[in-house]
């Protein structure tokens, strides 16, 4: 069983710019990059924006940390965020850069299992968030929206798996 | 993109058993072992049964085949299946033997990719199949308990990534 971390609440530094329904519209015209969302309507991304916070961050901000527990993922609006991932000595390598449209911690929002890497803000930052509860609220108050992020969520997971599994299945082969 | 692979349907040389409502209480009673049902109440268990189908296949019989579309996963209720895989040289290698209790195929019945592997029954096998469509009617008819399902498969997907990212990234390691 893997070891429950506790949950790290978002850092303090954080400028909160209330429920995310004022950036829908920009959500939606991104919505070709997001690909947890790109499937959705108008109007399902402002109902899914009621459901989320927006954030603004300053360079630097450490949003994640690899290792911490975690109930909550980000989308990304505006600016770039560096990911790290520690190797087997314990150094930080930085193992991608994002832009905007992107979700990150997407696994540990439904798992609650430990962060799989670091994300800190590279440039302003304005993100939205969407935690645990807020999909068990929409899956309560609105159900096919909620089947809808689920079944995205699965689609998202088993292409993943299906990209990672064969890499694996390649470097063993060698 | 992935190349979109015609669906193969089940064998034609299985005996249908009807809806596996008949099954219901041998699955509830094997719900321990089902990775992705542990969590359902015996009533969610009665309801999913009858969505899915039920059928016996004599050893021998290949129900999945690597490399196929499919649109369903199955079952396991009696008997075991042989998984295989096939390597580079396209050597077809057994990778596990499983037994009553597990699902196999829910990765091409999400996103009508590939199979990932082939799967034989090695003894009479008594098995319950849920088909996409299947799901779907689940998610319009029975939203909540189309939800549960759709959680638990994020839920496993996300803990097999886990699982198979840290695997490669101890090899890429090395």
């Amino acid at each position: 069983m893997p070891v429950v971390s506790p949950v790290r609440p978002l850092p303090a530094s954080l400028e909160a710019l209330g429920d995310a329904t004022s950036y829908a519209d920009r959500i939606f015209g991104m919505l070709d990059k997001i690909e947890l969302f790109e499937d959705f309507e108008r109007d399902e991304i402002r109902l899914l924006a009621g459901f989320m916070r927006a954030y603004r961050a300053q360079p630097g901000t450490e949003i994640i940390r690899e290792g911490d527990g975690g109930d909550y993922m980000l989308l990304t609006i505006e600016g770039e965020v560096d990911i790290f991932k520690n190797d087997h000595l314990g150094l930080r390598k930085r193992i991608a850069i994002v832009g905007a449209g992107k979700t990150l911690g997407e696994m540990s929002m439904i798992d609650g299992e430990p962060r799989f890497s670091t994300c800190i803000a590279a440039t302003p930052l304005v993100f939205s968030v969407l935690t645990r509860d807020a999909l068990s609220r929409i899956i309560a108050e609105q159900p096919l929206l909620g089947a809808k992020i689920l079944m995205e969520l699965v689609v998202m997971l088993s292409q993943r798996l299906r990209q990672t599994g064969a890499k694996l299945v390649e470097l063993m082969d060698k």
